[in-house]
């Protein structure tokens, strides 16, 4: 289907994205993966390059550009390079925290965090999950106390995307313990603050190069000016920001399904079997006419998704219907993607193969598949 | 997910549309079932409140609308109103038959055809499947032979929609045997032609009140003034109509989905089971959560296909997608809101029971799903 | 996989019973569902014949043979012949009446009705559900008050298999309001007794021969002398009894199943399209090879069921495994072999038409598959 | 279902078996996956106590155990303790390539070798598959020339199982280019020949200890007395032990669905959120119901295969009925299982993340889904 989404200047900057990552991140990839640790040269060079920071207000030094499809276009070439551990890394950044910092954040705290942010001298991190405590957020355990100046933290934070990077965390505790969802809040914890150590870093199935890491707060001390947003006010502000970190997977998600579609198709012409393409099995050409199918309507779905949250009109519904189905049409493709391949679906130096170990979390992290059906189920009670 | 494709034209047809319906469809559409035929009477009442004819020119006494949006409010309410059976039959004249004569009719032709099909008092079908000759075209075995002024038509046609009302049947026939896929031609066969005979209306799974019927024309003479298009183009002409063909099938299958989705969403509120609505249990809320986005991402695609049409712009691949992805979402869909039916999903006189056997046949007529799927491969085999 | 399961005495029944219905029922099979019922003749004949009542003693009339592997077969020749409305009243009377008669009556009951049974003179249903409740046993409404020697039986009944027909219907009624879950009784009403009538025959989706009805006891006297088995022992009475009904269900699902299977396949490699078989294409070739292996995987387990309740060693929830499973089996093979039909799976003359239609209640009728899985994963959850 | 394929002698076995696994790979495990190197250590333990060189003959130091139910009994211990990396190489051995030496070896051959593969100090390799030459056997590439009383062999052999441990390895090679399908033979090639070098241990999605090369073969000098079975012979000899490696593959694929299913069991009611146990979700309970089901049922018939294959009754049809349906079940139940775990499916410290990459070849490797649904589509139409 005719696609109208973009315009000239987002082909523009298509073009910029593919060189940075053809350049800067390609060369590298296999490497950090190996390593398991994007290297920090990677931010910096996205920091010069306007990939990343986005959102950031110009007088911060970003780009202030808050038109989602310039962040559907990075998803886009990160997915068609195969370059998702370091794309995870970014989104959270762009998507999620720059957000937080940006809507939530005092003049002071923008001036002192969206520069280095914009720059990618700042890698940020958001701490909500914890040990036993899933999509669960109202059974966060992470306390802080009021001292002074100061508020006292304790806790334990899992699954933490950056959780190795990261120079900022903006963590969720309760802070009012009589207060039911109307006590928690948001502190930022900064690199150095004593009491705040980093676990091990996790081994995922996939998304090597990405560091997912626990984290411990044991008595840190966090001056009150790093509360983020209103005191009591943590779980609206969480509520209030996860469409859009649903949505971010969503155009991830469809990207992603393209791309493995795409060298699956060309996989299916060059490689043959009992002496003719396999692209020219019915059986294949069936499932390469299934896949584009599936994707091109969901394409649909997506794009509109995105023209909405543009014009702030994206309900907390849509944003969950297009995560979760977006990230299974993507778990759905790159496994029938990986089976074309036959046994070389099954080697880590195919991007398939890598593709299908990082998908796999798609439809778990940002609210599992299971929770976005509630979600939706509950609306549709309602109505 | 908003929707921008409706305008308040579009609105206040909707409304004509649905009292059109609630009037003279909907009172005897029960009798028609059980008669398994609908009465001439809702053509004649279609045609003098323009539900008839859309595309019908206005010198020829149409309307002369050939915004594709009208005919999807028409199909729209057509499924909420459980009323497919008739919805069928009007499909065949306004988005195939009228397009025909509209588009490849002479001056002539269109004059005497086009005011009784605008005015509903002209029946029309389209013959093109015979007796073992499904999908496949080019298998066509009826054939017609020039005889002075005249052709002499035999053969056989079956399934064919509207077949006991027809006034007026397009028939595809054989003209040149030697001409391969260059040798067939559309003729126009008249009620009461000599050696026209219609068979036995057919027993069908569903669609009880729409009359398909066998067709047989045995030394039919068929004025060279009633050949349809070009001599030896019947075959182009097929092909290029069968998006618009397509198009109308997916259209009506969203509708219908949509339409049994709300339907069952209503039944699970109403309805208890161990005490308590069996919307509150957790398996209906998911079925119900999955078929709404389900349905809401198709819309996404198929409505961006009619805004495609209406621009001269949709393939026959991205018809080929829309239809065979809309039909099997309507099957999935209504099969599963049978289910959240329970007992009551199988009594004919729940509307879910009807749309059940009513759209068995929408994955297959007008193109089976794994034609849909050639095609589509086809061309990315191409691509 | 090589069956073990029949043995010759199986194999010369088998020659029996497709002769009977070759004979009896086939002849007559379209009139009896285009008139919605199957004649008492068919009933009359399987009497003769030893196809009904085969578990009904020696003493009165039966066969008294309770090795299950003989309703097995009648189920496969059933299935086999595309005559389910036939069967479907059969596994009525053998798989769930006579059982519950034979278990639970006193001689005298006994005595009086089941030469009745076994020589299909006296045709029998059961009346559990009622409008509203479904598969909630506990929600039962219709109640029966002790006056002198009788029972003053209330209330209404729908879905009841062999409603018009029924010469004794076996009622579950509450007894005992106070007595929640040991409150319900069975009391047998027959024919004639005042205040029992009939409703509408229904008109289901499929099934047509087969006589689906409402019931209505209005102030029935119910001769003490008809209760059956304990008072207040009635819901423990059905449970017990459950287990059979449902594999009688899978039994019959995987045998229409295996019957669909074969039509398809032979009309795969009789009709041609694009000039030769359709089962030579690999769309066709796998969906067989996808078919076949699916039946052959669960008839092993099928066949493993019957073989532990000869043994009276059929757990609830082995049955309510092999119910669901088989019987959504049947269901996605019956669909892809209406679709590999093309138009002709969609016109009622062939059987595979009629099967799709007569199949969709198989998932529902006896538990619905949602109720099995509550079953199974309660037991899980227990484990 | 009542399960009754083992007698009391397996459940002996079965002790063994585990204590075994507790006792020599389960410490290790962690540390041969991080190596990508199961130990050889492993393989001579498994030799003192009879876990591997089941079927070797008495009289070769083997036990002489043809009863394929103690090989069942092996792969569900593997796959309870989470070993698959070791079992992949012990499953090649025992039901690959030691019946080909045990069933086409000379007396010398069987002198030879098998004694050192029954006490685990030969580990033993086939080579088929070939770099652009997947399940079709007749594009194999590699030749073997007549040279004296040797063969000069020449070719490259990829994804080889145990390729870097090897010690022997039987190589399929083209013998004789004109002879087409009977110009096959099997070479056995010995560690240390000149001329055969192992290529990188290729990086796999899964099965990181289990060892997989490339092998190259550079003007080997194999001696005719390594020529294993009929000159010309080898394609024949190849097929014929195709169905034991496919019933292999469905036993291993049968055991890991059930381990996953039970861990996930485990988890469901240990783990909490929105303070309850997920398995008392009504969704979490559905899913366990299901995969019970699916594993109970598809146990069933590879159960029979089993026994079908003790008999030598089992056809290659059904062998790939097990074998595909099996495979596609793990994959199935092992993901809704990861689904289950949450985010912590995604970590590799968890077994079920372990069992997502390990599955994901078994519907590739011993022939495709594909390909075993054409084996299956041919032979039915054919009959």
């Amino acid at each position: 289907m005719r696609r109208t989404l973009f315009t000239a200047d987002h082909d523009a900057y298509r073009e910029t994205v593919r060189e940075f990552i053809a350049r800067e991140i390609t060369p590298h990839y296999d490497s950090w993966e190996e390593a398991r640790l994007v290297d920090r040269s990677a931010w910096l060079a996205a920091g010069k390059m306007g990939i990343v920071g986005l959102a950031v207000p110009e007088q911060y030094g970003g780009s202030g550009e808050l038109d989602y499809r310039y962040r559907y276009v990075v998803a886009e070439e990160i997915a068609r390079a195969g370059t998702t551990s370091f794309g995870a890394g970014l989104g959270l950044q762009d998507d999620i925290v720059i957000p937080y910092i940006a809507d939530l954040g005092t003049d002071e705290q923008k001036a002192r965090w969206l520069p280095g942010m914009a720059a990618g001298e700042l890698i940020c991190a958001i701490a909500m999950t914890e040990p036993g405590t899933g999509s669960d957020l109202q059974g966060i355990k992470t306390s802080a106390v009021r001292d002074g100046d100061d508020w006292i933290l304790n806790g334990q934070k899992t699954f933490i995307t950056s959780g190795i990077h990261a120079d900022i965390v903006i963590v969720a505790a309760r802070t009012d313990p009589e207060a039911g969802s109307r006590g928690f809040s948001l502190l930022v914890v900064e690199r150095g603050m004593d009491g705040f150590t980093r676990g091990r870093k996790l081994h995922k199935v996939g998304l090597a190069g990405q560091d997912t890491a626990e984290l411990s707060f044991d008595n840190v001390r966090v001056p009150a000016g790093n509360l983020l947003g209103e005191e009591g006010g943590g779980l609206i502000h969480l509520m209030e920001r996860l469409p859009r970190e649903r949505l971010s997977i969503a155009v991830s998600a469809i990207s992603c399904a393209r791309a493995a579609y795409e060298w699956t198709k060309d996989y299916a012409f060059d490689r043959t079997a009992f002496g003719k393409p396999i692209g020219d099995f019915q059986n294949t050409r069936f499932a390469l006419a299934e896949m584009l199918t599936e994707i091109d309507v969901t394409q649909a779905y997506v794009d509109n998704a995105v023209l909405a949250i543009n014009d702030d009109q994206l309900s907390a519904v849509e944003a969950a219907q297009a995560k979760w189905w977006a990230s299974e049409l993507q778990k759905r493709v790159v496994d029938r993607c990986v089976q074309l391949h036959g046994g070389y679906g099954y080697m880590m130096e195919y991007p398939i193969a890598r593709a299908y170990v990082d998908s796999r979390i798609q439809t778990i992290y940002g609210g599992t598949t299971e929770i976005m059906k509630e979600i939706i189920g509950r609306d549709i009670a309602k109505s």
